[in-house]
């Protein structure tokens, strides 16, 4: 079988204060592989700014632990409310300040653009979208908690998008 | 003069992603002082993760050039809009996790908490509450830029906050 020679591992996140979900695949020419999924999570008694801390640290660890050459993070719908957008803002920011200082590039997609990369079809629901991130991983059960399933789904988004754009590339 | 004894370094930042705004007073018994004031800015052509790890380090760097024992910070408008909102929160997010690194513990000031703490007036515009802001710090000018100005009222506004909860405390 003749694979084109890109290896690359990406790390997907799904960013929140409560739960940040990431997931790590590994894309090996055209094949796509499972490496590990889970979630940050901190809890609601302590203040901002520990919890932030967590974040960034957690981040951080799997950096290092993965060595992922790109991140891969979710953006926020447009249509969601001003309070959970600080909050994901929040998390999001520590989040690619750990990116930064590791010296991963980032990228960034819409809830819209992880779903048409997985299902070809922006309207699936998210029980579709887990459904196929499962298949595409060859996992026996679909990821959990919903949010490292996320973090996967965009990694995955990512590494279809790199495809093509090589693909464009005339690569 | 008979002051209590309660001295203070107070750092107020107004978040921002393109200009954080800052600005350090002494609280000293009774009285208040002028410190400094500024604004970190960072350029709008680089990257999310590269001005934010500026803003990181540059709170960082404030917070060890002044020791400051409490860092205020302005909260958000619930009625700005979403996209602004996750820019401010990202911005936000690192100024937290800078503060809390420091070991400094971080107090957060509604638009409308700042305004009245200063002006005793909850409506007044945003000019009034720097002319008070000058007044109050014995400035011969207001504080420029915008940002800057605001950091100096959120400060102001801990520093009240402050005495009150210490005079209801019966200090």
């Amino acid at each position: 079988m003749l694979t084109t020679g890109k290896r690359q591992v990406i790390l997907g996140i799904d960013p929140g204060t409560a739960t940040m979900g990431w997931g790590v695949v590994r894309q090996e020419g055209s094949r796509l592989r499972y490496v590990q999924h889970g979630a940050i999570t901190t809890p609601s008694d302590w203040e901002m700014p520990r919890r932030l801390d967590r974040l960034f640290t957690g981040v951080t660890e799997l950096l290092r632990g993965y060595r992922p050459s790109a991140v891969a993070v979710e953006e926020l719908f447009f249509n969601t409310n001003v309070t959970t957008a600080i909050t994901v803002g929040q998390a999001r920011g520590v989040a690619l300040l750990a990116a930064y200082r590791a010296g991963v590039e980032v990228f960034g997609y819409t809830p819209l653009q992880v779903k048409q990369a997985i299902t070809s079809y922006g309207r699936a629901d998210k029980r579709q979208v887990q459904e196929m991130v499962r298949a595409l991983l060859g996992l026996r059960t679909i990821p959990r908690p919903d949010d490292a399933a996320d973090g996967l789904a965009v990694a995955i988004c990512h590494a279809f998008s790199h495809r093509m754009s090589a693909a464009a590339g005339g690569g």
